[in-house]
């Protein structure tokens, strides 16, 4: 059994979208994992086909209501589907690349799309919803976030990407930002590339990237060092 | 002049894509942003369009050409263009809403979306590439990371969201997750609404609504907090 992605979402129009195209597009029409969208707003049971509604308590926005986005989710996903349910939110636990790896080695995924101010507590606690974030900025709803969480995931799936890139993934899984690239011509504009790149020697070239990558990550992002002190893998 | 953004791709065809939809697909259609696409093959200039080459110093993937890329960027943005030009790579500085706010505030933005191991550095360099981190994970290009941080952008444009979903920006920007949510039914599965939200009284909502927001970023972000101690906003 592949990989099966189920989304639910107010746009189903938005998917595949990106993920139709180029690495994930072609394994999506080799079956290598498949697509699947919901419309929230079909459980609906009014008229109007209301699926928000105002916040307790006041204030600015919608809130999607529990048992409207329930009866989808119960729909999409019987109480005996092993994939986990996600929903997108800026108040998730940060997406990690260990995070994608293990969705990736599972059955696949139920993606809840939020919109408006939030979703109902209740269907979170109630439906178990695992809210995940992929960074600190606030989208229009979950559905860019949806698109980057299952492009991360599908090119980890078996037989999707090449071996040729597979080195990226282990530089990223060190707990450092990459080092810089360099390919011809070996001068542009004046600028040539690093010596020790055209040594041949490639214990000298392996320490100049890692000097690199130490000193990059230092610069931008400190607190991936910090990580690595810790004794589990980030 | 409206926020215009061009974006350098060797897959024009992921966009709008979400961005044709919904909140921005509307605000695009009206003309209060313009999306322009770059093919970067187009300025390769052998028979193959070839735009990567294999690595200086060897090691697995393929690396984006500095002269291919630089002619695409100089044919998209003049010396004079005050835009941004920001590269997406998971080595870049982590986006955040405050990055997302200032970006909102200017005339546009170019994007560099990357695809196979890297671009060549010296590119990033010699045509002042801003490059920008949407999260800790890896995709399969910059594609999907250009389409969220547009959509973070556009949102915030003048006249592109009703006042309506300003409260969760707010929220966002005192550093905490924002509380729970709650909406009708007032009972739901056995599930009632926290009696407080229901009370009328404004002062006790807020400071609930606070203390959840607290408990939850202590929780689940502890990392924010620490950060709100510091003399600056995030």
């Amino acid at each position: 059994m592949n990989f099966r992605a189920t989304v639910l979402t107010l746009y189903p129009e938005m998917f595949p979208g990106p993920l139709g195209v180029s690495l994930a597009g072609r394994a999506l029409s080799e079956g290598k994992w498949s697509l699947e969208t919901v419309q929230i707003r079909d459980f609906a049971t009014d008229r109007h086909r209301t699926v928000d509604d105002t916040p307790a308590g006041g204030g600015a926005g919608m809130v999607m209501r529990a048992d409207v986005l329930a009866r989808a989710i119960d729909h999409a996903s019987p109480a005996d589907d092993v994939r986990p349910r996600l929903l997108m939110s800026p108040r998730g636990l940060p997406l990690t690349q260990r995070r994608v790896r293990q969705l990736a080695g599972g059955q696949g995924v139920i993606i809840v799309c939020g919109r408006f101010e939030g979703v109902d507590q209740r269907v979170i606690e109630a439906r178990g919803l695992e809210e995940v974030s992929v960074g600190d900025y606030i989208l229009s709803g979950g559905e860019p976030a949806a698109l980057v969480l299952l492009d991360a995931v599908v090119r980890l799936l078996p037989g999707v990407m090449g071996n040729e890139m597979s080195g990226e993934e282990e530089s990223f899984e060190k707990g450092l930002l990459e080092h810089p690239h360099y390919t011809r011509p070996p001068e542009w504009e004046g600028r040539p590339i690093p010596e020790v790149l055209l040594s041949g020697n490639h214990a000298k070239i392996a320490a100049w990237r890692r000097g690199e990558a130490e000193r990059l990550t230092a610069a931008r992002r400190p607190d991936l060092l910090e990580d690595r002190d810790q004794p589990f893998e980030k």
